[in-house]
């Protein structure tokens, strides 16, 4: 199997996308977040296993949250963490991103953390830097957010261990979302029992039912005796334009209600990959709820990313889902 | 008392506000800083005692020296240290300020700091954080910047103990400056013996009188005998409009010349919290005279935000001013 | 000698330019790095020369590669690094350049490293700072940056020790070049044996001939034989306007091609400070190529870095350069 992701010998090296990865490895990654959150809740000192290493953290697009995720996750691993906040617009005096690329790393960061406005760019960076050195995706055009996808599926699977009994409804604007692509092949590979997707028939991309899900375009209809709803975040761009007649008219035939979320299973857990357009995609009672674990989703990034850069760099030894 | 800043058995919490601290818990920050200072004279290895903590800062308003002096506080005191600089046009993708709180709460910060261009941003932070954590106010509208005040306070101390014995006057506009509210109470609190505002008339709040200050538009008479001068700065945006007739008028009436200084006691002290507009608010001569000690207040801010974080992270054992 | 680098004892303090240091404090400096690096090979812990230091990044002109290899030369040392990117056009709320520097040295920082657009800045500012306080020149205006040509300098010996046998090309707009400035005082000073500046008559500044280079509008005469060739980066701004009449005729005249670098000595060093304009001043084959040592010179920047972070603070005891 010629994954860029992995080494000649099978290990994961860069991370990039879900797919090919296969449910032993992903448990692995899962395994170790929960050894890691366990150091976490006890709040004691940082783990010293990335000290001497630097994480380059390369954003193309603005973040907040998902930068600030990971510079934490690298902090508390002992890393070093360098910051470069790269407007696409003016990349580097007109440097090439190769080149840019090529540059950061002559300077010994083993870690790249790349987000990017274009699918495939987390993908070219891997292929293209030397021995030793990883790259995360931290979100690639509309092509995949695998570290979002994997947060979700330890939340999931924290709350509701049987993932193969599971109903799950990702319900939004799967179209244009990397979140809803990396979740659906997350979900899919570790046996989720059934996966319904739930979107207004103008977001719903062509070929998405060979992804083994179900498609439903309604939300009454999809929810109904669901255990687990994700709400995807509705850009903002999409409010206006062709896609959609308004967010009102969207926000009542697809939003998160206390009134539809009742119809789903008793104690349903509502999951939101933020930031959130409350009143819009999901209603605020709902996203406060008992039965949202949107904060607990957030807690849980942070771990993941520590689990995912402590196994790409071969320092996860001791810990839950390592066997070396 | 109901002090949203304070723990229910009395620790001091957050820090967003000097009012209702009380003389022994400002004397307790003052002394705490004193041992700060001290370790930071000698220049050697930094403080553990934050070490493991998670520092946010959460800057809403530009910012340089608030910023970098509590980025260091916290780098000297061993924390993780995390800078946000949100523009408040765009904050965080239209997420609402609670949320980006809760977001960024849930990857476990213990500490924030925030500025933001509304009063009372820092309060309603503070109400919303969950347990164990803390907020600090680094300035907030035009409400109140309690460690500026606090280090101005410390300055004036060291170099004037009896503070019951002395005649302040802070000099400027008071009517827009959170410096000023914060400075007026932690000095009136502390038992200075005289504390007088002096401003054009334009420039005085109602109700200042209620302070407990003497209000003077006169500033040849307000300075006169006068121990310590605080000149506020003169913000660019009330140079014109209809509060001034012109930056040259006003540093004729109330600028701090040599001349002036001349008239006050022998000795008084010079502060300015700075940026300062030299020639309008105080002559170059004066900013960098002898009497001065405006950079020693930028100094001074280090140690008092060290001093706080420690105690409001309850690390300030074996510090000057902890009881344990 | 009242160079304002030195301490009255003669050791280096500041690192603003290469004139006036001679060769015996170069080489310390190339011995440093050599040490340093090695270290950095093993990519064993970080070392501890700088701990409890702090070092700011004050960066007035906008910069990705040289501000990242400060911050990382600083992390490795273990030093606190504080990143400051000032735009020149709002200087820090109106505040003089001057207050800027003494409001951020009141706060303890021991070593600033300064990228500012008016040559002379970097100076201005180690004639201002403190005692115990140093500062590194990070490239000022059109008149030095003094790391970069140490950085070249020391990738060309590492590869070619007998530099007094060499023949070393610069090529391209040495005329608004800081780098081209820099290098040919440090390669000067170390005794290069012939040191040939080539350019359009255009980019050719007065005066040049008395700094001991040889000078060619030629460049396929120029690089006749050539040992070293190091290409500098066209301004786009340049590329357009008086100075020259299209980047197609500047490649033709002056890029470095495979047809021109086989004029040259074989295995002559092919060198470029970066950003790169492909296909402008240098062939992608070439850039790409075997006898380039780009990115090695990218890595030994760091080491450079690092050398001289040391040796100013005084902190370079035990490494190669060292007398003790």
């Amino acid at each position: 199997m010629s994954d860029v992701q992995l080494t000649p010998d099978g290990r994961l090296r860069h991370f990039l996308h879900i797919s090919g990865l296969g449910p032993k490895r992903l448990t692995e990654i899962l395994d170790t977040a929960e050894s890691l959150r366990n150091a976490a809740e006890m709040r004691v000192h940082k783990l010293p296993l990335l000290r001497g290493k630097t994480v380059l953290n390369l954003f193309f697009e603005p973040s907040t949250r998902t930068r600030t995720s990971f510079e934490l996750a690298a902090e508390r691993l002992s890393a070093d963490v360098v910051n470069l906040n790269v407007s696409a617009s003016s990349t580097v005096k007109g440097e090439s991103l190769l080149d840019t690329l090529h540059t950061l790393e002559a300077m010994h960061c083993d870690l790249f953390v790349i987000r990017h406005q274009w699918s495939g760019a987390a993908r070219f960076f891997a292929e293209h830097v030397g021995p030793g050195v990883s790259v995360l995706n931290g979100g690639d055009g509309a092509h995949a957010h695998p570290t979002q996808a994997m947060l979700d599926t330890f939340t999931i699977r924290r709350h509701r261990p049987d993932l193969q009994n599971l109903r799950v409804v990702i319900v939004g604007d799967v179209m244009h979302s990397r979140v809803a692509r990396s979740e659906i092949v997350a979900l899919r590979t570790l046996g989720v029992g059934e996966l319904r997707i739930c979107a207004p028939p103008t977001l719903i991309p062509e070929q998405l039912d060979q992804l083994g899900v179900l498609i439903d375009t309604d939300f009454d209809r999809a929810i109904h005796g669901a255990d687990v709803v994700i709400m995807l975040r509705l850009q903002r761009e999409r409010m206006q334009g062709p896609y959609l007649p308004s967010s009102t008219e969207y926000f009542r035939r697809y939003g998160l209600t206390a009134e539809r979320l009742a119809t789903a299973k008793p104690g349903c857990l509502v999951m939101h990959p933020g930031p959130m357009n409350r009143g819009i995609e999901i209603e605020s009672s709902v996203a406060d709820g008992l039965q949202s674990v949107i904060l607990e989703q957030v807690k849980n990034g942070v771990a993941i990313r520590m689990a995912i850069m402590a196994i790409v760099m071969g320092a996860n030894q001791g810990l839950g889902g390592s066997e070396g």
